[in-house]
C-alpha cells in the first residue's frame, strides 16, 4: 500500500532555535519513517508578516534549509521546496479564495490574537487577513491526507476543511481530500527567560549557536524564582531550565528532578550540565551544518530536485482545478 | 519617441451588447491609433462574481474576443490576451496584496455598492474583496501609462495610485509609474426598457443578435411615456430611443430630434428606423464575425501571440519586483 502523504512548512523569518527543533524537526525527521513527507519553506507566509523588510528572506531559506538537513531531513525520503518557486500556489490559493466566506477569517481565532499581538508589524493587510487560504492552498495542491499540527493551529486546519467540503460540493467533485490533523507529541518551549520563544525578545539558543553562546545563554536563563540559596530545595516543576531537561534529556531529567527537590546540586552546576548535554546534542547537527555550508551546490541540487518533484504534484492538482472552473 | 502604453480589460461573462461597443470597444479601436494598447480578457475578475456556475467561462471568452476583432481592435496593433494564462496576475497580485490596507479596501464605494445591489450572487468572499487590487496588479504589471476608465471606476484606479506610491516608497524604487486616468468620452446607455443596461434583466441587443430579434427588440423598446397619441409632441430628451439615435447616429441625431418634437413621426416609425440604421451598424460586424467563427485557428493563433507579447512584458516586471522583495 502507498504511503500516506503529509504536508508541513515553516517560515523562513531567521535563524531555527531549540524551539523549532523539538516543537517540529525533531518530529519531521520520525515522520519520513512512515508518511512520504512534503516540507516546504513558506517564504510567501513569511512575507505576510516581513514585507516592510524582506532584505534577509533569501539567506533565511538557504540556513533553514542546511537546518532541516542537519537534522534529519532527508533528500532521498522527503520533497524539500520553496513555496514561491512553485506558482501553482498563488493559483489555488486564489482560486479557493474565491469560495472562502470572509466572515470565516475575520472571526477566525489565531488572526484576531495575531493582530492583538503583534504590535511591532502592520499587519492590517489584505494579504494577512488571507493568511489561511495561503495554508490551505499549500495543503490541498498536494492533497495530503494528514498535517502535523499543535493545538493552536487547529483552527486553521479546520477552516482548510472547511473549504474542501464546500469546494467538493459546489463543483460536484472529490478532488480533494479532508486533511486530517495529525496531533504532535511536542512540546512547546519557553524561550531562556521564561516568556515565549521568540526572535523579537531574543530568547533562544540557535540550532548554529557557538558553544561559547550557548553555555552563555543557558547560564543566563531564568530557574526556580523561589530557590534562593544552593541549601534550599528547588522545584524543578516550576524551573525552566528543568523544562529543557525534560524536552530534550529524558535519560537524565529524572537524576536533575531529584537532585535539584533534594538540594543536592545548585543552579549554576545544573545548568553547566544542561549546556553540556545541548552541546554534545547539538554537536552532530553543527558538523552536518558546517559541511552543508561548504556545498552549496548540492544544496541548490536538493532544492531544484525538489522543485521539480513538488511542480510534478503541483501541477496536477492545479490542471484538475482550472478544469473544473473553466479556465 | 515610443508610444505611451495603455491597458484595459473586460469580464467574460456573458454575450457583448450594445453597451460594450458604445461603452468601451469604440473607444479601445480608437485608441490603438495613439497608444500600445494591452486588451485582456479578465477571466479572473469573471469568476470572482461568477464561481458558482463556471460552466460557460471558456465559451464566452473565445466569443468576446470575436467580438473585439469584428469591432476592430487589430492584433496587428494591440496585445490580446486572457489573464489566467499570464501567471504573473496573480503573482502581482499576491505582492501588492501584502502591502494593501485592509481598510482601504473596506472603504471602496464600488465595493460597498456592489455588495449592496447584487443579490443574486455571494459576493461576501475573501476574492471579491481583492477585486481592485488584482485590478491593480493587471494595470502595473505592464506598467500601463494610462487607462481607460469611466467615471466610476476612477475609485479604483486612485486605488490602483495608492498602492504604487506605497510600493515605491516601501521598496525605494521607482518600478512602478502612477497610471493616468483616460476619461473616456463615452455615453452610458440605458437598457431597451430604460433600467441600467444588465446581463441579469435581459434588456440589451448583443452584437450576434439576428436582425429579426434586433427589430423586435428595438419595437419593444419604452419612449416617452407623455406621448399618448401620433399626434402628441414628443420630448425626445426625455426618450430612451432618442438616446440610442444619439449614441450612435449622430448624423441622424438632428432629424430624429425634429420630427419627433414637431410630431412629424410615430415611435413604431421612429423605432423601425432606429432598427435599420443599427442593422447597418452591425452588419460589418457581423460579417467579420461570421468569418472569425469560421475560423478558430486564426483564433488561437491571436491568442497565443497576445499571450506571448504579454507573457514578455509581465515577466520582465515580475523578476523586477521579485528581486526587490528578495524571492
Amino acid at each position: 500500500m502507498a504511503k500516506k502523504r503529509i504536508f508541513s512548512g515553516m517560515r523562513p523569518t531567521g535563524k531555527l532555535h531549540l524551539g523549532h527543533l523539538v516543537g517540529a524537526l525533531s518530529n519531521w525527521a520520525k515522520l519520513q519513517d512512515e508518511y512520504e513527507c512534503f516540507f516546504m519553506v513558506a517564504d510567501w507566509h513569511a512575507l505576510m508578516s516581513e514585507y516592510e523588510n524582506p532584505a534577509d528572506l533569501k539567506a533565511h531559506i538557504l540556513d533553514n534549509v542546511i537546518d532541516w538537513l542537519a537534522c534529519g531531513i532527508n533528500p532521498e525520503r522527503s520533497v524539500i521546496f520553496i513555496q514561491s518557486e512553485i506558482p501553482e500556489h498563488l493559483e489555488l490559493y486564489f482560486i479557493l479564495s474565491l469560495i472562502t466566506p470572509l466572515g470565516l477569517l475575520e472571526r477566525c481565532p489565531t488572526y484576531k490574537e495575531q493582530l492583538r499581538q503583534i504590535d511591532n508589524r502592520d499587519l492590517s493587510t489584505y494579504a494577512f487577513l488571507g493568511y489561511p487560504v495561503l495554508q490551505a492552498a499549500d495543503i490541498l495542491l498536494y492533497k495530503a491526507d494528514s498535517v502535523p499540527v499543535g493545538e493552536d493551529q487547529l483552527p486553521h486546519l479546520e477552516l482548510t476543511r472547511q473549504i474542501v467540503r464546500k469546494f467538493n460540493h459546489l463543483y460536484k467533485t472529490e478532488c480533494f481530500p479532508e486533511p486530517k490533523a495529525l496531533l504532535a507529541q511536542t512540546t512547546r518551549l519557553l524561550g531562556l527567560d521564561g516568556r515565549k520563544m521568540s526572535k523579537s525578545y531574543n530568547n533562544y539558543i540557535a540550532l548554529s549557536d557557538t558553544s561559547e553562546i550557548i553555555r552563555k545563554k543557558v547560564q543566563g536563563m531564568f530557574t526556580d524564582p523561589e530557590r534562593i540559596r544552593v541549601a534550599d530545595r528547588g522545584h524543578p516543576d516550576k524551573c525552566n531550565v528543568f523544562s529543557y531537561y525534560a524536552a530534550f534529556f529524558p535519560q537524565a531529567k529524572q537524576h536533575a528532578h531529584e537532585r535539584c527537590a533534594k538540594a543536592m546540586i545548585g543552579c549554576t552546576d545544573c545548568k553547566k550540565e544542561l549546556a553540556a548535554l545541548l552541546l554534545d546534542l547539538l554537536a552532530p547537527i553543527q558538523e552536518k551544518r558546517q559541511a552543508l555550508q561548504k556545498d552549496k551546490n548540492y544544496l541548490q541540487e536538493i532544492l531544484s530536485a525538489g522543485r521539480q518533484k513538488a511542480s510534478l504534484a503541483a501541477g496536477k492538482t492545479i490542471s484538475q482545478v482550472k478544469k473544473l472552473l473553466n479556465v
